[in-house]
């Protein structure tokens, strides 16, 4: 049994995390941070948690934190990079939901993000959280940075292709769409029922903040530099992203389907779909799975690869719990086991 | 480890029933059964249930389904009677989810469903599966008759009052709405994304089946015949019921509160939620729970209790998980911790 | 061709007199303010009214909004009354959608507003400004306070049976329901797409601020005082107002759907369905309709009236324009000429 | 004034021509048919039309129709072929709105609807009705082909380019999404609100129907053949398409807003937005328009282009009513200037 805390839970990333690691028979949540809700009770915030657990939010005390063995940071960007220089100093383990440590270049980020990178010198240790790539890094790191939602169901799309040469690395297409949750529970205008509701649009089309980040790891998986144009959408639903890739074949004869099997036959989370398939964003909801199917449109050297999993899951505290189960040496499956919910 | 069939494995009800018994660690679900699908594999009908089953819709036949220690019927009315029988007399248990066997009175169940009563005599034998009024009966049964959705969220809210006389048995309101789910999986015209989202209607207000139900049920309760105005309607979201109920209140010097608290502090799966509270049908997606919360608008002597469950889950297949666990001596909550969620 | 001033033109109900008035043949906007938004084009805030129109939103400026011949108020409470007696002063006719000069006791809105009223002595001046009660006292007001949204339905469905004293006037129920966008543009978490959607709960259980002026007003239509328990609900879509009232029959022998469908029949914008109908909100969304229908439910003396509006058209800015059209002489019609779009 | 049939009432392009010719001063509807639907009144299947219409479905009848100025199909694809060539025959002009005369090639048409063209003789005569590239072609066509909802969409996102030879005419992407109502009113699982509600995913990966209509098109515009990958996806909404649209720039040193707001000046559906802007479905809702925005990624020589329209106006029957407008000498906005619902 590990003791775990969890700084900025109110947020949607936050509390998923508490609705997955109450679940979880290795893991105890000690701590649960947040400045706005000290000493209220998280199911009063959530009444979906009424039962399950009886915790309050607690001011973030480094102290505090330091007695935990782990401790997610499911805050905004530029918030865990200010408190995980000492707690790695500590000896606890970091489990970071937020952008700061995903991106290797300091000046990169600080470019997305409008600041300086005030704790550049743990990038070159802090080991990116995508299993299907580093699994075995993150067994031994102390600081793992989770991917964005875009980048996971990105990267599990084209990383079958890239790494095995079988596209062209120019002209990337990944035409994405997410559910209204990725935005946050944050009140603004643009993310009110009234606003988001029965419609659907495209944003930050000019550049995106997860555009970077799978530039940088798709150009590692292949092994040079690729040119990907990155479109996110929002979607009026909660939960879900999905990802339609477009590139084109470098050699037409290989059997895709056959590629992404045997590529993904060991992974516990990702499901290649039988050819043909349509995936739907809500045979994910709730889980950590991410769902693929591979499609060649008749006569054209494209190939159209769809990928969908659930943002706050697979595409966050999911893949937080999923990298904690790697990270202790616990089933990688453990606290994971949710059914989505279809219809 | 007991042996499971469900008849009419297609709908809605069918797949949640196997969602939450897959897992449930006592049950092995041997046979589902749909004339339509025979021989498809479930998980290609609902792909939410990929890498969970790999069983396959087969035929109904008595002989395979005779084998199993208990079969769920999740069909639409006028099916179980015909063959609940059979099985009844070789020795099955019998859990049936459609509206077959709630009703006392064959007569009145041919008046609301247009057709004779066939099986009858098995009316008396059948024992009525709300876990909160009927438990010790539950655990003797052979056939269960599993409330109606809505009735189950109406005799929830209703209950404590009735039982203790508090508040006049004429005039009760039962103001209900459902998500469009309760209309099962059948292609109509009127359960189209395109007719029923973005907009509220009641439906079936000069009177609806689940009223006689209610009818029967708040009598028992209250010990004399009860007089309640029903009101269904339909909501634009999936999964859900929301009742408001309505009262006069006998007396009106009662900590209802408390009273509540009281009735069900022993029940796994109703939470009585703090005075003040509005309880959100999201609270309980995808869980087994009923959340209860009760209000007294100043200078009147109304009480309104507010009472929302999963239509799916409490209100059909969880509520028939539950009675499987009583019958047949499992914890009551055994393959039913889902935690819904939020967002 | 008269002149128009709009107060808090970014709201919802601004927006909407917009929309409305920019087909209005004898009217011509000239002001719409906004403090927020000074100097921003209406249509960069909303792209629909784009070619629509070009005026920008002004720091709301007396003299400006005294050259018009009537100023609408589109703002919070406690707004209006602050600058609408200037205004009369001046001899411009003001139309009120706040909840500003609906209550003819200042004290009572004190109590619900949660401050003095400090424009006390236009309360008797003002008329309240449903048309389908008030019609003769509207042509000639200089300050009209339109009702609030859920009054306007709430009304509507008991007034035929209460000026007629065909009910009991003790023990009404109003059990209504709205779309989010009642809620106003406002960031809000609760208004958010990721916590209203997909549920369904009631609000301000304990008294809404529209429980007086449905009590009010419902009284001067009984000619004494009624008791209504009146409880608002949220759904989970954006535009549309359904209540559900309940009322104990005096007598039983009248035809009631022949009383409602006299009372209403030179009423350009109340429908009353056929017996037997079920109004749905979207066979109103944009158009100034109150659609009705009546039940009554076998074996009891109850009667159901189900009442739909568009909580910012009818329930809002529709019946605002409305009255402009009776105040200034126009066809009652004109620029409400909208047809419901269906699906 | 003119008279107009319309065959195929049921559906929702049917009623879509109803509420758009309700408030066309220059026409008359005099007939509107359905088999199924015969002898009922418009305003009871749809209540959105109570008061605005008191038409009855009648069977279809070759004799009356062809008493009518000109005859609207909207009807599934199969049947406007077997009826125009009488009516054409008649001297009646015929807008059709279903696939039978888009697509130039009879063998294709063949090939993607499974059957033979029996009225290929008409397919040279047949005007391909977008106003925007034939005009002067609709002016005197006694058969109009409406085009489909995505190639509506479509094509005039990528017109100005190909027009002007600006864009390589290899691999396009369009990458589209449609609310539900495109797929009709049709009792199909697939389009419940079970089913399509809070989820999103792509169909007809492999090819889609309207893939050889865009290809024919963009040709034409090109003035050779183009390559296009075309991806629908399904919306959780019920109206509105959006298409983003992808294509290597030839020449990087153009001013592509320019081209645009050149290319449309004179357009009155099409609204060329400001350089940065995100068109949103919601903005063209139930109006003819096709909102356009233009960006070009950093740092590439990708230009990708957004375009909203409302499937079942400017994607259907609106285009229908603007193209009878044209052909019959009217305004061309007439009975066509609704302002969309924000929100």
């Amino acid at each position: 049994m590990i003791s775990v805390g969890i700084v900025g839970g109110t947020g949607y990333t936050g509390v998923e995390l508490m609705r997955l690691l109450s679940h979880h028979p290795e893991v105890e949540v000690k701590v649960i941070t947040s400045r706005s809700e000290k000493g209220r009770l998280i199911n009063v915030l959530y009444p979906s948690l009424r039962g399950v657990t009886d915790l309050a939010f607690s001011e973030p005390d480094i102290t505090e934190l330091a007695q935990c063995d782990v401790v997610f940071f499911a805050t905004p960007h530029a918030v865990a990079l200010k408190t995980v220089p000492t707690l790695l100093e500590k000896g606890v383990k970091v489990i970071d939901l937020s952008a700061d440590f995903r991106l290797k270049d300091a000046n990169l980020w600080a470019q997305w993000y409008g600041q300086p990178h005030t704790a550049a010198e743990l990038l070159p240790k802090a080991v990116y959280g995508l299993p299907e790539t580093n699994r075995d890094a993150i067994k031994t790191a102390q600081l793992i940075a989770c991917p964005g939602c875009y980048p996971t169901s990105v990267q599990l799309g084209y990383l079958p292709l890239l790494e095995q040469g079988l596209i062209k690395t120019e002209g990337l297409i990944a035409s994405c769409a997410s559910g209204v949750s990725g935005a946050g529970r944050q009140a603004k205008i643009s993310s009110l029922f009234t606003e988001a509701s029965d419609s659907f649009k495209s944003y930050a089309t000019s550049g995106h903040r997860h555009g970077p980040e799978i530039q940088q790891e798709l150009s590692l998986a292949a092994g040079k530099g690729v040119d990907v144009t990155f479109v996110p959408h929002l979607l009026p639903m909660v939960r879900g992203i999905h990802a339609t890739l477009f590139a084109d074949l470098g050699q037409t004869d290989v059997d895709l389907q056959k590629v992404f099997e045997e590529r993904y036959k060991n992974e516990p989370f990702v499901d290649v779909m039988p050819a043909g398939s349509q995936p739907e964003t809500r045979t994910v909801k709730g889980s950590n799975l991410c769902r693929i199917a591979i499609h060649r449109p008749k006569g054209s050297n494209k190939v159209i690869v769809l990928s969908v999993i659930d943002n706050l899951v697979k595409g966050a505290s999911g893949q937080a719990v999923q990298n904690l189960n790697i990270a202790f040496g616990f089933p990688e499956a453990m606290g994971l086991d949710v059914i989505p919910l279809v219809p």
